[in-house]
C-alpha cells in the first residue's frame, strides 16, 4: 500500500476498500462494525440521545491528544451533557490527498484508545479524499447514539434560581495548548489539552443526585458561553465569583502574556453543572472523585434576577458582565 | 449580519449564534431541533439502523441536484438497504471561510426540501468555520437513523444462489452531470444528476416482499463496485446482461466521448436488490410503480459459481469480468 493517501482512496475502488479493510475495521473492529453494509444495525430501546460534531483542530497532533481521540471525546461528552450513557458512535474521515498513511494510522489509533477508555464503540463510517489544498490533512465527523436512563431528564433550559453552579476543573488548557503548538509558543509552565471522556464522571454525578438539573461542556467559546446559553435558554440570571474558578498556573501566564481571558478560551474535558442546592455537596464529592474531575469547584450560583445574563464578581469585588464572545478567540481548536 | 462567512460564524460566539438562530433553525425547525442542547433526545424502540456519510462534490451546485439534496438522499438512502425506515438526520457543516451566505441559504433550503420530501427530520448539528483556502466552500456530513421492522433482515452478506438482481434505472447519470458541471462540457443530450430519497421506493418493495435479501444504493464506484461488494460479502456468483442495464442516451455519449464505463459511473438515486426469484416481477413492479424506479430493470442472476466474482454478459454474446474499479476515476462527485 502506497504510504501516503492518494485520491483513489476515497474512490469505491481496490485502494478504498484496502484502507477500510487493511487500517480502519482492525483497529476498530467490533461484531456491527465488521458487517459492512452501509448502514449499521443494532436493537436499542427508550429514550435516545443523538450527536454529531466535525472537528477541524489544527495541528491534528498536540500537547495532550490529537484530532482522533478529540473526535471521540467531543462526541462522548455531548451525549453526556443530555444525561445519556454513550454507546453507538460512527467515523467520517474526509482526507487532504498527500497525508502520510502513518499520521492516519496515529490517529485511528488513538480513535481506539479513546473510544474503549469511553466504553462506546464505532459501528460505522465514511473516507472521503480531497485533492491537495483543498482540505486541512485530515477533518473528522463523528455523530454518536446514547441511552438515557428512565428519570433523567437535563437540558441547558432546565437550570432553575437556586440551583448551584459546578465546574469540573480549570479552564482553558485546550484551547492554549493547540496554541502554543500552532503558533511555536513556548510557556514556562507548558499547557497539555485536558481533552478526556467525561461520561464515566457524569454516571458518577447521575448516580449521586435526582436533581441535575443541566450539564454542558465548555467547548467553542468557553465557560463564558456555556453559562450564557444556561442563562438565555433558561431565561435565569448566573452569579459566578471568579476566584472560585480554577485556572492552571500556565494557562493565566499564557492568557496575560497574550490578553487573552481564559472564560473565553476552549475546553475538551471539562463539565459544567447546575445542581439543586441541596445536592450541590454530593454531585462536587462524586466528581472530585473521578480522575477528570479532582480539581472540581462550585463556582457560582443561579438567580431569578438579571434573568439571561452572567455575572461574575471580580477577586477584587467588582461585578463584571460576562457576555457572548463577539468575535473568533482562536479558529480551529477544535 | 455579515454577507460572507467569517472565521468568527463557527466559533460558538454571538456571530454563529445568529448563524444557528437566523438560518439554520428556522429553515430546518421541528421541536426536537428547537431544543438546541447539544444532543437531540427522542424515544426510540427497536433495531435501529445507523449510518454516516460526508459529501464533498465539487461543484455544489450541479444539474439535477447540490450538496444539501445529495448530503440528505446520501444518508436517507444508505438507511434505505438496511430495510429501515429513516427517521432522524444530524446535519454538519465544515464551511470555507468567504462562502456567500446566499449560497448557504440556498443548500439549506435544499435540505430542508429534501428532507421534508424524505419524511425525515434534522435534530442536531454542528458548524465549523476554516480559513480560507484550507477547505472547498462547503462539505456536509450527515448521520442518520432509521427504524427497521420486524421480520426485515437485509445486508450485502444475504444474496443467495438463484436471486434475481433488478436495478431501479439507468446508472451513471450523477457522476456525468456533476462532471460535466465541473469540467464545463456540454454533451448533445443533457445529463441531469438522478440525486433522490428512495425510501419511499424501497417501503413498497418491502410491502411486496418479505424476500429481498440484498439492497444497495451503487454511489463511488457506480454499479459495478456495488455488485462486487455483493459477490465478495455473500460469497456468490452474479452475472449480469450488458443489453438489460437502463443507461440514458446522454450518459452513453458521454462515456463514448469521454472513454469511461457507465458501470462505474456514481448513482445517486439508484437501488440494486437481489430478490429470491420467486418474488422477482411483484418487486419491479413495485418498483416501476415509484416515481424514482420507472425505468427499473431485471438486469441478472445469482449464481453458486464464480464466488466472489461479477460477471457480463455483452450485446454481442460475450462473457467479461467486472471488477472493483483499480483506481480514482471522478473524484468528488459526492
Amino acid at each position: 500500500m502506497s504510504e501516503k493517501i492518494l485520491l483513489a482512496h476515497g474512490s469505491g475502488s481496490k485502494l478504498s476498500h484496502d484502507l477500510v479493510e487493511k487500517i480502519l475495521v482492525p483497529s476498530l473492529t467490533n461484531p456491527i462494525l465488521a458487517q459492512l453494509d452501509d448502514a449499521a444495525v443494532f436493537p436499542l430501546s427508550g429514550r435516545l440521545a443523538f450527536t454529531t460534531d466535525s472537528y477541524v483542530v489544527n495541528p491534528i497532533f498536540f500537547p495532550g491528544g490529537d484530532i482522533g481521540r478529540l473526535a471521540v471525546c467531543g462526541t462522548v461528552n455531548d451525549l453526556s451533557t443530555s444525561g445519556a450513557r454513550p454507546l453507538y458512535l460512527s467515523l467520517a474521515l474526509i482526507i487532504e490527498e498527500g497525508l502520510e498513511l502513518d499520521d492516519l494510522r496515529r490517529v485511528i489509533e488513538s480513535v481506539r484508545n479513546t473510544a474503549a477508555e469511553a466504553g462506546v464503540q464505532i459501528v460505522t463510517g465514511d473516507t472521503k479524499v480531497v485533492n491537495r489544498g483543498k482540505a486541512d490533512r485530515l477533518f473528522i465527523n463523528t455523530a454518536g447514539i446514547g441511552l438515557i436512563q428512565e428519570g433523567v431528564d437535563i437540558s441547558g433550559s432546565h437550570v432553575r434560581p437556586g440551583d448551584k453552579i459546578i465546574l469540573s476543573g480549570g479552564i482553558g488548557e485546550h484551547g492554549i495548548a493547540v496554541m502554543s503548538r500552532r503558533e511555536g509558543l513556548e510557556f514556562k509552565v507548558p499547557v497539555v489539552s485536558d481533552c478526556a471522556p467525561l461520561n464515566r464522571m457524569v454516571a458518577g454525578m447521575l448516580k449521586a443526585s435526582n436533581n441535575i438539573h443541566s450539564l454542558r461542556d465548555p467547548t467553542r467559546g468557553g465557560l463564558a458561553s456555556t453559562l450564557s446559553e444556561f442563562a438565555l435558554q433558561s431565561g435565569v440570571g448566573i452569579i459566578i465569583e471568579e476566584g472560585k474558578i480554577p485556572v492552571h498556573d500556565g494557562v493565566r501566564g499564557a492568557c496575560e502574556l497574550l490578553g487573552l481571558d481564559p472564560l473565553y478560551i476552549a475546553n475538551e474535558g471539562k463539565m459544567v453543572a447546575a445542581v439543586a442546592p441541596e445536592d450541590a455537596v454530593a454531585v462536587l464529592a462524586s466528581m472530585q472523585g473521578n480522575r477528570y474531575g479532582t480539581q472540581a469547584a462550585l463556582i457560582g450560583e443561579v438567580t431569578a434576577e438579571h434573568k439571561g445574563r452572567v455575572i461574575m464578581k471580580t477577586r477584587i469585588g467588582a461585578s463584571r458582565i460576562v457576555d457572548l464572545p463577539a468575535g473568533e478567540i482562536l479558529p480551529r481548536i477544535c
